[in-house]
């Protein structure tokens, strides 16, 4: 897609992209290295639709549902490519720099996922040698509700936190972590909510979701060693999860749906995604500490595909909410070079230190870029 | 406390109770069988606060802060009690029954614990029979996080949920659980909230907790043991979690502090109230299905307290919101007839069939009442 903005064909956040966020003026979107405030070009250009970002925030957007969600993206297409637009839309354009954005939604219910088979792996033999999977891992998306409070936007500073951990010589000691961990995942945005007791169908997924952000979720893993037994990680991952600014449309992975892995055995009905259209996603994330290239982990190698995690989730007839987030787990691929978070990589692995930047990116198959997001340790 | 309303001193929402709830026309609270307007009466006899009683939700009261929930449960005693206010209040009295309660406040985050050692001891034995209490269990509060949208008023129907469940036979299969429990819990309401990297330490307690309500926190036995191993409890408890209409101010609790149960070991310096003021609660629990009394729980015997499970909560730096919602765990004493969950009753137990009611109620030392959760089970 080209028009008279002048933006690269193969910029990460290039018309065929537009990802949403949100700005202290209201709604915005990114188009190349500049920000369009979504806000006051609704005004002028789209006003049967402008009720929809008065507030600094996605949630009105996101409640509104599909076929708006795809008029607003078609709108946006147009005013940037049809010359017609350019009087009015050029000076609602400003350098991505002098913009500060915010938490793009209010964060409803956050669950995460843990639908890498390779990180579940890599994880589970060092917690249960004897068995790194546990037995219901190839049945269902194994998940778990994580804190919605403290789910906060790139760029935030991430408190060391402290807790209980256990020596090695069987002592109980309280203090700052020592073993700080991220994990590169995916999220999904809910847009429009569900009724309780009626669980959403695979086939429903892309009427429920919106779209697409990055999340490190940051892990203290002596501390979640200690707890998680026997009712799941609590503080070990509470204290922050970060998520990138911008919030990419599931219109824009349209190119990006790929097969998901052969899965052994078959799921049950409701995960059973045979036949139908794939929702694995070809999305390469890349992580740094300190600008140093850590990984690439491949989405496309997750074993449970966001679909599958949706149906998994309401299947016991919980509602859905708008501004719902529900994150893959870890991203992680086959190989070392491919791994989504620290524990993985074993003896002579290092964690993260006071100081430390880390910085997770991502691109879809067709150049659709996710930004970033990044997040600084603090001494706690 | 006596006045000119006509409440027996004996009765369970006495002058000396006053929780409060929401209805279709705002706030509201509970004088014996009466509930009184208080959205009506603040606007004529505290127009200094009325703001804070505009929405059918407690929400700005709990933001409001100590000072403020001391004054109006202070104005609340002076009208019942003082005759010069009888013209004014009296007409804003009506009958309970005629009142239809909503869900008092927003849910921000749902916490769970699992705080009584006799309730620990009585499942782990059934899951884990070689060691039913794991060995964190006395050094911290276990807890996880809940669903929050799920979290529906008293007196909503629970659509049995459906799931996968592993047979004895290792067969993997799909269908409405068969082992539908119910939990007889405690809940503690976050009034004002605390900022992000800053723990809020036991003696806080009190700055940020607005009061207490029961809690029903459903549970699917064989959805929840399929799924709890690596990440805890999941679709096993979120499709439904019930909590009581009223809110009973932590001031009214006042007479019902007790010392806690001794603890060993002693718990680590920020969860080591000894020589504080004691927040064990005397509070006794009563369970029913199809009004037959199963048990009676004292809260009493749990091995932690609230401000012990609060200040766990916070000391990784996790923030707190106005409405987050923490939960006892199970309340369970050591008799049979104390138990606050079918599961624990073994072999010849029975779980809750399609159309049983359970209703939880609860009174305090000093006679404070805290009404009843209730809830029948519907067909999936």
């Amino acid at each position: 897609v080209t028009g008279w903005v002048d933006v690269p064909d193969d910029h990460p956040f290039g018309l065929h992209t537009l990802p949403y966020g949100a700005f202290d003026g209201g709604v915005c979107v990114a188009v190349g290295d500049r920000v369009l405030d979504l806000t006051a070009a609704s005004r002028a250009l789209l006003p049967a639709h402008a009720a929809l970002f008065e507030e600094p925030s996605l949630d009105a957007f996101l409640a509104a549902g599909r076929e708006r969600w795809s008029q607003v993206r078609a709108a946006l297409s147009t005013w940037c490519t049809d010359l017609a637009f350019r009087d009015v839309v050029e000076p609602l354009l400003r350098p991505a720099v002098d913009v500060t954005l915010r938490l793009p939604f209010t964060i409803a219910d956050y669950v995460d996922f843990y639908a890498s088979e390779h990180h579940a792996t890599n994880v589970g033999r060092l917690f249960r040698p004897d068995q790194p999977l546990t037995p219901n891992w190839r049945h269902l998306p194994i998940g778990y509700h994580g804190r919605a409070g403290t789910v906060v936007v790139s760029g935030t500073p991430v408190v060391r936190p402290s807790g209980q951990r256990r020596e090695a010589d069987g002592s109980v000691v309280f203090g700052p972590t020592t073993r700080l961990d991220l994990e590169a995942e995916v999220g999904f945005v809910v847009g429009t909510g569900s009724r309780l007791g009626r669980p959403v169908p695979l086939a429903a997924f892309e009427a429920h979701v919106f779209g697409a952000c990055l999340v490190n979720d940051w892990s203290a893993r002596d501390i979640q060693a200690w707890e998680y037994v026997p009712l799941g990680p609590f503080l070990g991952k509470s204290f922050a999860t970060s998520v990138s600014p911008w919030v990419v449309p599931l219109e824009a992975l349209d190119g990006a749906r790929v097969a998901p892995p052969p899965r052994d055995p078959t799921p049950l009905a409701y995960l059973d995604d045979t036949g139908a259209p794939p929702w694995g996603l070809d999305i390469t994330l890349e992580v740094r500490v300190n600008g140093e290239l850590l990984s690439r982990p491949p989405f496309a190698a997750m074993y449970w595909t966001p679909a599958q995690m949706l149906a998994h989730l309401t299947v016991n007839g919980a509602s859905l909410r708008t501004g719902d987030l529900f994150a893959s787990g870890t991203v992680s691929g086959p190989r070392r070079d491919q791994w989504g978070s620290l524990i993985e990589l074993g003896e002579g692995r290092r964690y993260l230190d006071d100081g430390d930047e880390v910085a997770i990116s991502a691109v879809a198959a067709g150049g659709v870029g996710f930004g970033e997001v990044r997040g600084r340790v603090v001494h706690g």
